[in-house]
């Protein structure tokens, strides 16, 4: 028995059909369709699940299930996206146009946060283990919990927004109209916003050196790379966006002691240069005598589909 | 079938009897042994408990089990209290030494802020839900929370240390090591220490001239008073102080996303002066546009004994 995962981004649809043994037999991406009419993008996905099984020599009624991962709030009884924004997705009722593409096939929808987790369960930094949270650093701050060998959504099944807790309770405003959340604090944006401050103040410093030569722009990578040459200010921000993220985690573990902690997005390439010194920083401030590891993220842009064509298991 | 829970305090040791129906049949508290000797303290949760059943005309073999709640981190497969600073136990063997006494009977252990999660979700406010989170505004912060209708401990069982989430990652040291704790916001002690400092700002407010006449001592029940009586120095400080508890109540609904959530505790005696601006504080900040009912915590003193009651169920 086969799966099929797909994974609805507001650039791309990304693909993968995977057999019983968790390898992904095929994958593939098609464009997002930009036309801002929610029912293209679903004939979108139809033409690319249909195509990587005709690759395989397969076709639907081979696939178990098809798992979709979506960047956004579902009514999971109905199967309806209540508010994808990336996706021009309001009350867009997904699973019943899907069905009405596959009606065979048993479907599942899950934020795509909460399926890269489930990917790490299955195949990443969590296998072997019956517990893990993943904190993606991105745009925003995203994740997603493994509990007991089971996605964890909290009460209502909305849940779990760690973005959104609150690390800083007198902060700056975050997008969502909260104060002081994760994501005003350990977003790869935030980390951007401190460079671009540090920029302004220290005008002679490598970081605004580095943004010359790329038309002013900075990223996290430049920012670390500014560290690793030996730059004090770049040093400086980063070990306070440390602290910030040592705090997150602690939290974390005073509430879901979860067996692994897997750090992903954009700013987990920093590698060792972060996880290092925010072990250093977790390790005499949390909870308990034993917690869990702090590791990188292993599914990187495979997370989502993969963790998709795993929603049936 | 009856059942019977035990509350295991520094100052006394909790007992009471409940009915298959979860009525509490008797109940009666014996003063904790103050000498140190923690197996002293279980010679005294044996005659509680026998005399206690003798009452109700039950003999120990009447009972489906004993549950006992202590305030510290267990290991849950042994029953060994690792660690209980009020009650001196560390690395004791509560539940071996317990079934010395009572050879027959199932014995089950929990921390206590789990127990009453557990009894607010059989008996109180969150009865009739399948999740809900206790936060318990007291010396320190504590908190326990149903999922699914089971107890949420996290992981790898250790959770749900609510006192310890970070709110201000830059804040004050906590007696965990960590800093910016909820505790260090959200505690009564938390209340206390911004009144005594606002006291020796302002000698002359309401604050000052109420605490002279209690000895120079103040509680939350004082500072809820003075701002009951219209002082700004106090309404300006419990503002603060619900704000940081806003805070702790957005994150639990962006991690929990609970049905309800039940304020206990000292500070929850202030009702609806602390509830009704909490709700308005939280309202236009939760990430979700559904998130649970913020109401007062209903089984008080008892909270502890009826939960470890209800372990067995």
């Amino acid at each position: 028995m086969i799966s099929v995962g797909v994974d609805i981004g507001g650039t791309n649809i990304a693909c993968c059909i995977v057999n019983e043994e968790g390898e992904i037999l095929e994958k593939g991406t098609v464009p997002f369709p930009r036309d801002g009419i929610p029912e293209h993008s679903v004939l979108a996905v139809g033409e690319i699940v249909s195509s990587l099984l005709a690759k395989c020599g397969f076709n639907i009624k081979d696939a178990g299930w098809i798992g979709i991962a979506v960047p956004g709030s579902i009514a999971y009884e109905s199967g309806v996206i209540i508010d994808a924004h990336n996706l021009n997705y309001h009350d867009f009722p997904l699973k019943e146009r899907l069905s009405e593409l596959f009606p065979q096939t048993k479907l599942y929808i899950e934020n795509d946060a909460n399926a890269a987790a489930l990917a790490e369960y299955h195949s990443g930094a969590f296998r072997g283990h019956q517990s893990g949270v993943l904190i993606t650093l991105g745009t925003g701050v995203g994740g997603g919990a493994i509990v007991g060998g089971r996605l964890f959504t909290g009460g209502m099944k909305n849940g779990f927004e760690l973005g959104h807790m609150v690390l800083q309770h007198d902060g700056i405003s975050c997008n969502c109209s909260n104060v002081g959340c994760a994501e005003t604090l350990c977003s790869a944006s935030a980390l951007i916003r401190e460079g671009v401050q540090a920029m302004r103040v220290h005008p002679e410093s490598l970081i605004a050196q580095k943004a010359e030569h790329d038309e002013g722009r900075i990223d996290a990578k430049l920012l670390f790379d500014c560290a690793n040459a030996g730059d004090a200010i770049a040093n400086a921000l980063i070990d306070d966006y440390i602290r910030a993220l040592g705090s997150l985690v602690t939290s974390i573990i005073a509430l879901f002691d979860p067996e692994v902690i897997a750090i992903g997005g954009g700013v987990s390439n920093a590698g060792e240069r972060l996880l290092a010194p925010l072990r250093a920083y977790v390790a005499p401030r949390a909870f308990f005598r034993r917690f869990g590891a702090i590791v990188k993220a292993e599914m990187g842009n495979d997370a989502g589909m993969f963790g998709a064509a795993m929603l049936g298991k």
